[in-house]
């Protein structure tokens, strides 16, 4: 897939998710330069093509004279999100979402979930923010490192991982007046999954209701809820401190004796 | 401000946003009711106008004929902040945002500022984001809850909080090899200020070395770090926990003997 302009393609190759730079023959020498030097550190090929082939390709003219190609998302199979985490030997961590919209939000929490040690995020094939460059740039290249698995049946999927074991948790804004589920309640020392729910309306009510439990991450201020994005990386964060301390968890629940 | 666009004016009603909504004389009648249903239903203002009069107010024809104004971002001192937390007799929270320059990031950051408990954002003047819509409508609404406070010089007020007892902890990504203080190490229970680098380069060298100490929130995958809105939404989040519960933090501490 192709990114263009040059802060983005910069950008991207900052990153290192370029694997070749497209520029207009003509373009200014400074430009040239600047974009040649990031892609030799970036180990990225550099081409010099006609102005009128990026103007094709892109179906713009609005390029000023780059263009970036980076990798396409290869789409994984359930399978790979298992063998990952045996691989690891790891309890299995899947983060579903449910209807996300927002191509930044998706990037974003595929990122958190590499990053924070899921082993696959899976989202419907319908009404899913279609994984795009804005998909792969928001991600910082973590398309390419975690399983992303695409369904066309969301809650089948969820329904069949929890036949094979994982429990699934929803994570759901708090309801005023009710008691809550909060992460660090959770033994999260199990092959689990969360559920995300879409950015407007949260999880539909049948994903809803196929959950084991909701869990919800109790709010201060006035805004009742965080970012889909942010919401998702602050529970997977939980997720991965709820397992990565078994002893100092352990300790929480039967402390030693004082000295 | 002005926002534009049927989708986002809708958006922007359904959260509550929107003061005015403008739309062209002329557009079709299903599009004319729903915005009027949608802004009844938010109390906002309606009013035709002529389509020169958005063209001219958005300098742009690419409006759908539907315009909405948002509250502008009203911006505060940092006394303001103080007073906050002392008429909630609270412990000082303050977010300094060094350089941010993606208004999407400053916008979530707000939104978890505000619902997390902190009481004021910090920004520098220049080279951070403009407190454009994009900021207003990313906070869902938390910019107008929350002290906004742009500076001429954020060391200067880091130096000045500082001064006035506050802690200041600079998050940092983990450098291979190097023990890193994780934020459940830290006593919250005090005032303290964090700060979140900015999206490409992290904090300013200046910034970092102001700081009491550097927070680092531990990774798991080969992605080092997380999207600057989700690292701060982490952190907040952990502050939240660290002083929501200062018994079983004091328990986790002197641990009561075994029964």
């Amino acid at each position: 897939m192709l990114i263009y302009g040059r802060n983005a393609v910069l950008e991207a190759l900052r990153e290192g998710q370029v694997t070749r730079v497209m520029v207009a023959k003509g373009i200014q020498p400074a430009a040239h330069k600047e974009l040649l030097g990031a892609a030799r550190r970036a180990g990225a090929e550099f081409e010099e093509v006609p102005r009128i082939q990026l103007d094709q390709a892109l179906r713009t003219t609005n390029h000023q004279g780059v263009a970036a190609e980076l990798p396409e998302v290869k789409v994984a199979e359930l399978e790979d999100a298992y063998a990952l985490a045996s691989q690891r030997h790891e309890r299995l961590l899947l983060v579903f979402l449910d209807q996300l919209t927002d191509p930044r939000n998706v990037g974003a929490i595929i990122r958190s979930a590499e990053a924070l040690g899921a082993h696959g995020v899976i989202m419907e094939e319908r009404r899913s923010a279609p994984l795009s460059a804005v998909v792969v740039k928001a991600s910082a290249g973590a398309t390419s490192l975690l399983p992303i698995i695409v369904v066309t049946n969301l809650v089948r999927t969820i329904e069949q991982v929890k036949e094979r074991g994982v429990w699934v948790y929803g994570a759901a804004p708090p309801t005023p007046g009710e008691p809550v589920t909060t992460p660090d309640l959770i033994d999260w020392d199990r092959d689990a999954a969360i559920v995300i729910g879409s950015e407007g309306t949260g999880m539909r009510r049948l994903v809803r209701e196929r959950c084991d439990e909701l869990v919800t991450l109790p709010m201060r201020g006035r805004i009742g809820s965080l970012n889909a994005s942010v919401a998702a990386g602050v529970l997977l964060y939980c997720v991965q401190q709820g397992r990565a301390a078994p002893s100092s968890s352990a300790a929480r629940r039967t402390p030693p004796p004082k000295d």
